[in-house]
């Protein structure tokens, strides 16, 4: 066993909670919540923001606002690395006229979540990104990719590593140089993670991997902790662990930032977040927000927080 | 980075919720209900049981009954390595009397959490352990130690690696062979982890470590890891991740018994347990103990269980 572990001195968290979090929420957040959110988020020290989806508004009635969100708050996030998912060319030609210069576009891992997430199998979904990439091309607008279900699938189980190296290298033809992937329902465990990422880093060794970890099985932290023996520098969070799980209702979606962060801070990495802002900004959220959010900050705090006394009536050996 | 992660091909979970989860819950569970769980948890292919605490009914009333449980079960545990916590020689005399073979000792790793839990300094605490010793080695018991708040301590922060060298120093003088080290409010983290147990496998090899390790921040799964990768075969947990944290009210306690069986049977690490049997008898403690416990799997289930069909009301363009 080695002496330490390795793992890059400094990471980007990229918050997503206005993405991934408001649209798993049925509830609609008013639109001056969403940017009161957005603007907190932008005073944590987060560098990268996952904006908005410009999808339907018919098929996410929760993002309806996107436009307005973005335009409200754009030039606000200067420094910020800001992007948006889009579903298709309208939806991309929405984002880059509210003022986005970076898009994200989705794929499923499997036929089945693909199918049922999508309406389309994932070659089929793919051929129908074309226009995307046409239009970011003539625009000067960068493409990133994401891969749902990319260590799991909810119909289909554990997904084959094959399976990702040939949806990784449909992007790459594409010339997408950073791909997200997402443990969409919480399924992935650490051993898969650090196998994947070493043949994929292998096969792609210029594509950047990002991570988007979801804990509905508690393993999210761990999955960070493997992934970052392999080197990853880039990580979804979404602040007060906003979001969920469609299939697990009640249990719990992506990663909080806070909690993400926290581990982070103290295993001396740097996020060029603040802690304590992020725990700040995680209890406004869930004052905003009926869904409350799940986090280990928001329950306890960050370990650095000292007790003055033992609390009253404390049980004697404990262990 | 390396291409796989190096870890034990099969580790042994000791479950310690009839210790640490019955004494964390204010309320006095019926004996027969600890006789119900203690017998359901011997069906799931548990090795280990820390199976109760013999301290003085009036310090922890909750355990004041741990003759009659152990008396009643103990026959019925063959093949399981059965231990009791013990604060004395009288607890020490209470236990072997009541047919437990094995007890576990306890220090603090720090002066301030010695004092507030055991009222005596490490070094004192240390020095009216004798007795137990030398009742041990005249009555042929096997005594492991633990050291409490041995990552961090709520009143004084960071434990340093050089605390429990001498710490872990005293035990081996006494002939310990078998160390708990406990994160008994959850402020380990893997890096922590990792390199703790490299100065302690280097110095003392001889020795076994046990990881008890709280959830409290939402690490005991990455710090799991962390210790797999030092090679660590044991780990103690509590079905339904019962009890708590008495130092921040309504946090996690112990990582749960389910998730920890489910991150490493996920990970290809034999454990010799059922999972679904762990699942079902959490349900059950669930259902007989008024305060709930807190699992992954209890809200998520584990991630093979697989849907054949999108839930109704799902989001669609989810990543």
């Amino acid at each position: 066993m080695g002496k330490s572990l390795q793992f890059p001195e400094r990471v980007t968290i990229c918050e997503v909670a206005p993405r991934d979090g408001f649209q798993s929420i049925s509830e609609f957040i008013p639109t001056a919540n969403k940017v009161k959110i957005i603007r907190a988020l932008a005073q944590t020290g987060i560098s990268s923001l996952e904006i908005s989806s410009f999808v339907h508004p018919r098929a996410i009635p929760q993002l309806k606002d996107a436009e307005e969100v973005v335009r409200t708050v754009i030039d606000e996030l200067e420094g910020v690395d800001v992007r948006a998912l889009v579903p298709n060319l309208r939806g991309t030609e929405r984002a880059v006229g509210a003022g986005v210069k970076k898009v994200k576009t989705m794929l499923s891992a499997t036929d089945s979540h693909s199918l049922s997430n999508a309406n389309a199998t994932v070659a089929d979904a793919q051929q129908k990104q074309t226009p995307i990439f046409d239009y970011a091309a003539a625009n000067n607008i960068e493409v990133m990719g994401s891969i749902s279900v990319a260590f799991g699938c909810p119909f289909e189980g554990v997904v084959p590593v094959e399976r990702l190296v040939e949806i990784v290298g449909r992007y790459d033809s594409m010339g997408v140089r950073e791909i997200s992937l997402a443990d969409t329902t919480g399924m992935a465990h650490p051993k898969q993670v650090y196998d994947t990422l070493a043949v994929l880093q292998e096969v792609f060794p210029h594509i950047a991997y990002s991570m988007h970890f979801h804990n509905t099985r508690g393993m999210a932290l761990a999955n960070t902790l493997a992934a970052l023996e392999q080197g990853v520098t880039l990580y979804d969070s979404s602040i007060a662990g906003l979001g969920g799980c469609p299939y697990a209702p009640g249990a719990t979606g992506n990663v909080a930032t806070e909690d993400l962060a926290h581990m982070l801070t103290e295993m001396g990495i740097a996020t060029g977040t603040n802690l304590n802002r992020l725990i700040e900004v995680a209890k406004e959220v869930r004052d905003l927000i009926s869904v409350p959010g799940d986090s280990y900050m928001l329950k306890a705090g960050p370990s650095s927080c000292l007790h003055e006394d033992a609390p009253s009536g404390q049980e004697k050996v404990e262990e």
